[in-house]
């Protein structure tokens, strides 16, 4: 029953349909070659269905205990940062030196779903160390990388990002942890921190708070915050010691209830030391670079949710039996026995659009990882830059349509499950629990549509646009020579003409400094923008599953390679039309939303 | 902050929109008045507020326990069986001669709104048992009736559906349940019932399930099934004896956890005596009339608990600081104070998307209550068939529309609090994981799909739909005569046509024996529809609001009505225009869900 991913379909996206040989053709990654990332993706299903999957209804019926003043968990997660930790999972990409492997990011995102879809609670942890990891090794003296990293690395220690207070969650400008400079250079910091994923626990000797701060005296708003790093327990020539780091409580929470999300009091004693990371007042500015790192790995939280749900769907509907099929008259033969479930339409429709969403959203996430590769190593600088823009405008995206279609995907297949769906005897329930909380950390998904509209769609006069135009524009062309998708790509096409079209439309409110006028449908907007950039993924997808069957050189299976091609039409008849009701809206004259002075008598 | 429910709105639609005097103005109903009712809908919140909802978050904490055979629930759903038994709740629309009120439908639906937003867990006990003793009335011998009924609606005893099986879950046809004859009349029953809500629990001293089983010999298929009324004990004149209703488990479910959702095995020790309900053979048809029914009361429970959301979201923006709206230039006052998040465009889109939902759900229920009033008690027989038909068309939308957008419009409730509303803290999460099952049960989305494309808008060759086009027209004539309401009332006639042009579209497949084909897409037919049906509801609700301020007849204030105006301008800016994406899926050619041989390797 260990059906939670594809791993033939993530081999056929590194290997055909993003051209991983790209990245692996770069000097960092000489040691690499496509069939040790394949042995890697199936060790990885090994390992995840051995000490992830068994342990996932587990970690949420265990949950997450508070007790003066400390957490317990699931005694599992220890196994696991041990196990990452001694296998060099934490932090792959970490140069050599470094102690990483460096692993490409195509590679580790794509291992990431594997262990994300067995158990998306387990790798929370390490992935945040990881993160944790990263923001100290880009930013951070040596001292600190050599005091930290190592034992994060080694699943020793783990990490957190510390950004959200009681009164500024997604207003960052508002945060007011205070941070004091003292004698030895470091500083004392206090204040409360809420929803610190991972922020306490037994599994790890240590946590290492990667924390937003105000020194005292720095300017208002987000020109003022600054980055520290303020260890639970301060290592010592003794050992470790307090570091005054309370934990207030833990909050319970629907779902990832084995993912512990706490309240920590910095310095309630006056007694909390941190150190600063690189310069002062820039500490928003290094978060943001890590963050754009956790919108991908919350994008592949989401999508690796719901391929679970998918698989797990698919094997019910596989062998569950319900019902007949209709016969010619339009009757049913109740002499027959029942059907097995997938061969109802409506059940085959649920099986698809979750297949559609899923791999739809692996193939964008597998593209980032390739621009996120590209953007730190390509040869040139013009190269990287390329990348990087594409990423930046990617990032939005590849967060938020995982997350809020991840979640109508896992709702489809808890239907498919029919009652049985919604009860604990089957992980559906948990899964989509689990998934709702994707479309609102890191960044919810209107802060994720202010970003797209408001930064990244313009963001260096469109350049970045323009890059991605033609990214789309070499991939149509590709697929028109095959006949048979001819149809397809000109829908595709048809599409994007008309979101430029609206890009137009709600430019000119920017340009006339109707700037709220301009953003109060950018939710809209990413629906649209996303609902188009996946069909662009089923294009690439379902051509070079064309190319396969045309060539005969299969990696997969024929069926495998005809169900891309069918899976494409099925998302360009039931959700690319999509867009033809968001255009409308989008294209409206009548502005609903803006608050006028009587705010609150509109909802009387 | 029992913000759960708009009364006002409720008496909007019962006195001005739907006009309940015409319902009134029935023989039946001569003991009621409008202002006797809008004192009933006063008084049920004042006792939701006090008995209900206090309740809700602690029915689901408790859940329902299963020890040796037993059930134990929240202790308060006793006094709620004897609260509603003592102000006659349980079936107020009962003859007077058979303990009921006569109470109109139109009334007892606008009341349970209520009830169900407050608390819909606790509503679900004397909800069942209504139903079950609706059953009794409608078909059973009046020993049957008044050895149950009187005890039920007293609320002493609970009642129950008991349909499903472990094999026959959507497809009552293969129910294996007997039923055997004996000397004294009576049946013996013997079989395995699952999913069986309220089944099992020690807040009603017997239980009486009415119980769908095959007699001995009986036809194969839907035809063959007859029903029952089979109590957990036996009444007799020495008391309550056991009748050998076996609890084997309980069903943990992610949502209504505090609603128990029982296995039972009927005469485990051939003792189980049942009574036949009416005629052998007809049980699924009298079973039938309850669903109707049932269907009304999930879409209603649907409804409220999206109007719960709403409501608690609505609240928390009001007083939510977080943010700053944009100036002028497109940038932020970092020195200026935080505004209430009610202020965000995004946030009042999610809120209006609620409001929309909520309302429009609300009203096509109380219009659904009135036509089941004039079906049973207008003064002729055409006019009952007339609204007979209608009730029928119109109950797979009126149970799917509320299910399936009420849970997005409750997830959109539960985004405005961000991370605090994933949290147990709120009541979000709660109705977010409750209204999950509304989708699933009484006829999943798929099965309400196939009834309204295949039996309900073809029925009596179309006459039904003919006669709700006479209803919306008669709607649309009404707005019309508002100059600023007639650019949406174009937009619901064009509307209208492009759904008749994809009937006539479907319907050639049905005509050509294609009946898999015309049916495949049934789901998205129902999304169209239902869209369209709540976008007629919108325009009469604007239409009657306008006609308020145009008359200066105001039972709210005037904010309300301009609201009502307001959020039908939201509805048709946000909602209706989907129809364009599902228009052109349904008039597609491609036929990919239908299972060909290869059923399986389509996902391959």
């Amino acid at each position: 029953m260990s059906n939670y991913v594809s791993v033939d379909h993530l081999k056929f996206l590194l290997d055909e349909v993003h051209n991983l040989e790209e990245v692996l053709g770069l000097d960092r990654f000489s040691d690499y070659d496509m069939e040790g990332i394949n042995i890697l993706l199936d060790s990885s299903k090994e390992l995840s269905d051995k000490e992830l999957f068994p342990y996932f209804t587990e970690m949420d019926r265990v949950g997450a205990k508070y007790e003066n003043g400390t957490i317990t968990c699931h005694p599992q997660i220890e196994n696991v940062m041990k196990m990452y930790g001694e296998n060099g999972f934490i932090c792959p990409h970490f140069d050599y030196e470094e102690g990483g492997s460096q692993m490409p990011h195509m590679a580790s995102l794509a291992v990431g779903f594997i262990s994300t879809a067995a158990n998306n609670t387990a790798v929370g942890y390490p992935g945040l160390t990881a993160g944790a990891a990263g923001l100290i090794r880009s930013y951070a003296s040596k001292e600190l990388f050599d005091t930290y990293v190592p034992k994060m690395m080694a699943g020793e220690w783990g990490g957190t990002m510390a950004l959200t207070e009681p009164h500024a969650g997604s207003s960052l400008s508002d945060i007011v942890t205070s941070a004091r400079l003292i004698e030895d250079g470091s500083y004392n910091i206090e204040g409360h921190k809420i929803f610190i994923s991972a922020g306490d626990h037994q599994c790890c000797e240590n946590i290492v708070h990667l924390t937003l701060a105000r020194i005292e005296g720095a300017p208002a708003g987000t020109k003022g915050i600054s980055l520290f790093v303020v260890p639970k327990y301060m290592p010592t020539e003794d050992g470790l010691i307090d570091n005054d780091v309370f934990t207030a409580g833990e909050f319970e929470k629907m779902g990832q209830r084995g993912y512990v999300t706490t309240h920590l009091v910095f310095g309630d004693k006056q007694n909390c030391k941190g150190f600063l990371v690189g310069e002062a007042n820039r500490g928003l500015k290094y978060m943001f670079q890590m963050m754009n790192g956790a919108r991908l790995e919350v994008g592949l939280t989401a999508a690796a949710i719901a391929s679970a749900a998918y698989h797990q769907s698919l094997q019910y509907a596989k062998e569950r039996s319900q019902g007949r099929k209709l016969d010619g008259s339009g009757g049913k033969n109740i002499n027959a026995s029942q059907t097995l479930i997938i061969n109802h339409p409506d059940v085959r429709r649920m099986l698809l659009l979750q297949k559609s969403v899923v791999e739809g959203c692996a193939s964008l996430l597998i593209l980032c990882g390739k621009y996120l590769d590209m953007s730190h190593y390509a040869a040139d600088e013009t190269t990287k830059e390329k990348y990087h823009d594409l990423l930046e405008l990617l990032t939005p995206i590849a967060k938020t349509y995982p997350s809020e279609m991840g979640r109508i995907s896992t709702s489809n297949g808890m239907q498919v499950l029919g009652g049985y769906g919604f009860t604990t005897d089957f992980p559906l329930e948990q899964l989509y629990r689990d998934i709702r909380i994707t479309a609102i950390y890191e960044g919810t998904t209107g802060i994720q549509s202010l970003d797209l509209l408001g930064r990244k769609v313009l963001m260096k006069n469109g350049a970045a646009l323009m890059s991605l135009m033609q990214e789309i524009n070499n991939d149509i062309a590709l697929a028109e020579t095959y006949e048979d998708l001819k149809p397809y790509t000109d829908k595709l096409k048809s599409a994007l003409q008309q979101t430029q079209k609206v890009l137009v439309h709600l430019s000119q409110f920017a340009l006339a400094g109707k700037f709220e006028r301009f953003l109060a449908d950018a939710t809209i907007f990413m629906e649209m923008t996303s609902t188009v950039i996946i069909a662009w993924q089923w294009i690439t997808m379902a051509s070079n599953a064309k190319q396969a069957l045309v060539t005969g050189q299969l990696n997969q299976s024929q069926q495998f390679y005809e169900a891309q091609i069918h899976t494409m039409k099925f998302y360009f008849k039931y959700e690319l039309p999509k867009i033809k009701g968001h255009i409308e809206t989008l294209l409206s004259d009548e502005v609903l939303t803006i608050a006028e002075e009587k705010a609150v008598e509109a909802f009387s």
